[in-house]
This record gives structure tokens, sequence and C-alpha cells, in this order.
């Protein structure tokens, strides 16, 4: 990662956290453990890729990004209420190392135990529930048209809704299928929805915004980041799934192998499972859903994962997956924001994180 | 009621579920089966009391019914997906008599038994989520300007968002208080925000859609609509809290007892708490969280219902604020639609389901 983009993904997550912290629509929230709740995820970090993506594409279209800082603000708090209700869905207790929003909601109130973990997960629906409606209260104080606002809230219902929410509902139903059965299309498809429907959105509503034309949003330029959004989310979801198995836990944050417990139907594990001569797939079958895993089972997965080619496959496809993307950016004039988004590219591919 | 609120409600309802029926924006959503959920609540029946005061409202502001009738099936779907969480919330199996969401969706796949209620209430979450971006969506195809296509969504945060679901917040916490702990007070703001809302907004909203002005809805009359909202809702709320002591199983639709099961803090328990001598008092705090309940329970606690004079307080609120809602009403002019709305108001104290 170089310095300056460093220094420019900082001052992005800085406006954005400031026009977060700013924004007053929760405090008209009661019980004000369910305002704090809100506020708690894009408080909690995370690497601000949307919104960033949003501000850089909308400076590319000659746009003020000051004007678009409510827009940016609106995509992380829309990223994140699809994290409240993920974890609800997943049951998972951390995230980013911190408590999730329905462990926390849990112990909003003096409860029995045996309630607690439902009146957690009652508030945590609510709280996602609000965050939706938060996310286009600011999105509506976007410095733009009447008409660009009213175009941006649509196109955010159909990629942050329509396609995010079925590539969440699509995952879901995924985890009650034997990988074995599941198609590297469908799992792409599921991918695009997930990941990358905001991504396209940061990209091409960003320049939507920042040329404050209703129109551009089916300009080629709009189009083209709409592409770089999809690549890119493809490239940095198998990058997760890389490094879920071969990355360095201190890194990465997330337990090494947790994708095997899930038996997560990742592109990394259909391709072993297919290349790998039947024993060995037999095997690799039986490391999924275990209780827990040793180190030599993690070892034993990855020696299966190399054997098979996948590994060598997956570095091919996210390779190809970020030429993509920064191909995509070619057709738009040259600046010092295209600049950063090409870099951001090429550094999701080299993150450990 | 009138034969002809009775004929002019059917029409409101009849147009509502076609513009519902009619709208495309489910069709993108996959799984399939999710779709089919988002469908389902709005196909099931219900008063349409939120679309047909929005869409009289519109029509005594002068307004085009047809231009806003969009505006009034968004508000049937908002409605719709604050019952869906609802009812995972409550962990309810049935809505209207038939299965809830939460329950046909866990039938969706062939799981096993054990995996099926997470996965029918993951996907049900899911569900709701999709309603909130199709309601707005709906609301942005009413024949209004920009301008107040922007006004009434961002109303539609303040009052289906801030107000709505933190009263449905404030009676989960509710639920899990002594209903002994709880004041009048609270409880009646609870009811402002969880019913009173999208009366409010309703009433309110259709005004301004009717007038197509953004600064009608900070009329006088655009106020006083919503105030009859608010009262509308209290009366509403307040008949079925008696409904649900005093009512005919067979035409309530719910069974009768279930507030008391569940220790509901209602309006009729709190002054009869409030209002019996010690004893008694305990004694109908006997009768409630009941794992059964018999013909004698239920007779015994009407008896002590009354004996507290409580079903006097709660005829004569509801008499008060039935008028208060329509008084509200008096400053408008005169036209069929005010009087449909009068009318309602006055049919909603005498319903008995």
């Amino acid at each position: 990662m170089t310095t300056e983009l460093i220094a420019e993904l900082k001052i992005a997550a800085g406006k954005v956290d400031k026009a977060i912290a700013e924004s007053t629509f929760p405090d008209a929230v009661s019980p004000v453990y369910l305002a704090d709740a809100m506020r708690r995820y894009p408080a909690n970090g995370g690497k601000r890729l949307r919104p960033a993506i949003m501000l850089w594409s909308a400076a590319a279209a000659g746009g003020d990004m000051d004007k678009i800082l409510p827009a940016a603000a609106a995509l992380e708090i829309f990223h994140n209420w699809t994290l409240v209700h993920d974890d609800i869905i997943d049951d998972d207790d951390l995230r980013r190392g911190n408590p999730t929003a329905h462990i926390v909601l849990s112990q909003a109130l003096e409860l029995p135990e045996q309630r607690r973990r439902k009146f957690g997960s009652d508030m945590a629906i609510l709280a996602g529930d609000l965050m939706q409606g938060w996310a286009f209260e600011l999105l509506d104080q976007t410095c733009c048209t009447a008409e660009v606002r009213l175009k941006l809230a649509s196109e955010l219902r159909c990629y942050g809704y329509l396609k995010l929410v079925s590539g969440e509902a699509e995952d879901v139903e995924m985890s009650c299928c034997d990988p074995a059965d599941i198609t590297v299309e469908a799992v792409r498809n599921m991918l695009l929805g997930k990941t990358g429907a905001l991504l396209h959105f940061a990209a091409r509503g960003g320049w939507l915004a920042g040329k404050d034309s209703v129109d551009q949003w089916d300009s080629v330029h709009a189009r083209a980041l709409g592409e770089f959004g999809d690549s890119l989310a493809l490239a940095f979801q198998l990058q997760d799934d890389y490094l879920g198995i071969f990355g360095d836990v201190e890194k990465f944050g997330k337990p090494i192998g947790s994708d095997l417990q899930e038996g997560k139907a990742t592109l990394l594990l259909l391709h072993a499972l297919k290349n790998l001569p039947a024993a060995a797939a037999e095997e690799l079958r039986g490391l999924l859903y275990c209780h827990e895993y040793t180190s030599c089972d993690i070892a034993r997965a990855r020696e299966l994962f190399s054997a098979a080619g996948s590994v060598k496959y997956l570095q091919r496809e996210i390779c190809r997956l970020t030429d993509e993307s920064c191909k995509a950016l070619n057709t738009l004039p040259d600046s010092k924001y295209k600049t950063l988004l090409l870099e951001l590219a090429n550094y999701l591919i080299t993150r450990e994180k």
C-alpha cells in the first residue's frame, strides 16, 4: 500500500466518521441503548472501503467530495446494518474483535440468563432496521439536485436491497447445502450480490453524485466504475477465502479454518473438491464441519488445497479480476483519484488482513 | 359501520391490493421463496386502514387518489414489514389465522427439524429488510414533485423508523418488566409510536401528497390530521385491549386472554392493578403469565376488571379519544372524504374484531 493511498484512506475515513458522528438521527431513538447500538458498528473501525471508493469516484468525476460526504456516510451505515443482521443470522459473538450488536444488547437490561440472548437478538433486529432509515436519511442530505438524490436512493434500493440481500439469502441457503452440490456460477452470483452490490453502487453512485446529473448513472464512465466495483468485490472475496485458510491468524483477525468449520462453499473449496482424486477429496470433506481444528488439521487442509492446484487457481483468479477492475478504469480521464482507485485495487491483492 | 364506509373501504383496499400486486420490485429477489414471503403478508387481508386514511386524506385535500395510490401501497408494505419482524420477536406462529412469515419460510428447504426454525427466522429477517426497500420504492412512484416525494420519504423515516421502531422497542422492553413498574404515560408513549406513528403519517402525509406542495406538511390542516391519527391510534389500541379480554373469540380472531398470558402492560391492566384492593390486585396478578386459561379464569379476570372500574375507565377513554380525533377534523373543509374519516373513527369504537 503506497503512502499516499494510506494517507488518503485515512482522510476519507476521518471525514466519514465525523459525518456519522455529527448525524443526529439516532438521538431521537428510544430506549437509549438502542441508539447506542446504532452508533457502535460504524464507530468500530473497519476499512471504510465503500465510502472511500464513493468519494474518490465522485472526485474523479470532478465533484466536490465534501458535498458527497453524506452519501458516503450513508453507504457506511447501510453496510453496517447488513452486518448487524448478518451477525444475528450467523450467530456470531464477535465482530472486529468486539462483541456483536446482539451480544451487547443482550446485556442492556438485567434479565435472567435464559432470556438475554433472545432479547439481544430482538433488539438487534430493530437496531438494524433503524440503521436502514438512518442510511437513507443521510443519503438525502447529499448536496445534489432533488432528482439525483431520488436516483441515488432508488439505485441504493436496487443494489443494497435487491442484489445485496438476495446474495445474503443465497449465502444462507448455501450454508444449508452440501458444497459438492453448489456450482461455481452460483457462488459468483452470490458474491456479486453480497459483496459486489455495494462496491458497484459506491463506484457508480459516486460518479453520479460527482456529476450531479441523473443521466450520468448510465454513462460509459459510470458503467465502467460499476464493473470496477464488481471485479474488485470478487477479487476481494477470493483474497478473503485465501487468507481464511492460508492467512496469519495474528494479522487476519479471524480464526484460520472457520470457513472449513462452517463448510462454506468458497471457490477455493469447490475447486479442490472437483480437482482432487476421489480419496483426497473425501479426506478434505472429512475436514469440514469439525468441532475443533488442530494445527495439523490446518496444515493438512493446506496441503490438499495446494495438491489440487486450488491455490494457484485462486491466485490466478485474483490477478485476473484485479486486472479486470483496473482495465475498467481505463476509459476514465486521468486524475489523482483514478490513481487512488487503481492503487486500492492493487492493494487488495497484497493485503494480509 | 355505514354502507358507504364499507363500500369505500373495499374500493380503497382493492386499489391498494392491485397496486401492490402489480409492483415488480419483489420479482428481482432471489431465492424465489423469499420473494413469495414479501408478497404474502400484504396479500393476507387485514383492514388496510392506513392506506385508506392516506387516500381519503389526500382526496380531502383535493388531490387525485389515483396519483397517491403508490404512497398508500408503500404505507401498507411498510406496515407489513414491521409485522414480519414483530412476529419473529414475539415468536408468533399465526398472523390473521395464517402461518407467520418465519413459519412459512422454515419450510422452504428440506432441512432437519432442529435447523428449520432458525432458518425460517433468518430468512424472515431478510424478507422484512427487503420489504423496507420495497416500501420506499413504491413511495417514490407517487405522482408528486420530486421535492414532495423526498419529503414523504423523510417523514416516513421519522414516523416509521424513529417513532414506530422506538415504540416497538419500548414494547419489547416493557414485556420484560413487571406491569406494576410501568406508568400510564410510558404505555401511551409506546402506543403513540408503535401504533400511532403510521396513522399519523398516513393522515398527514396524505394531505401533503394531495396538495403536492412541501410546505403543506406543516399546514394547520395537515397537523390536525396528524392529531386525528394519534388519537385514533390510541382509541384503536384501547379497543384492542378491551376485545383482548372481553371480546368474542370467534369474531376477534385471537385467543382471549393472550394479553394476560404475556403479562402485557395494557392500560386496562395498569388501571385495575392500581384501583383494586390489595388482595384482589394480587389475585389479578396471579392470573398473569399462566400456561393455560380456563373459561373460569377468563370470567374471573373479567369480574376483577369490572370491579376495579377499569372497563368503564377504558370505555370513557375510548370515547374521549374518538371525540378528540373527530374534533381534530373540525377545521378541515367539508367533503365526502372528511365524512369517511369521521365515520372510520366512529366505527373503530364499535368494532368487534
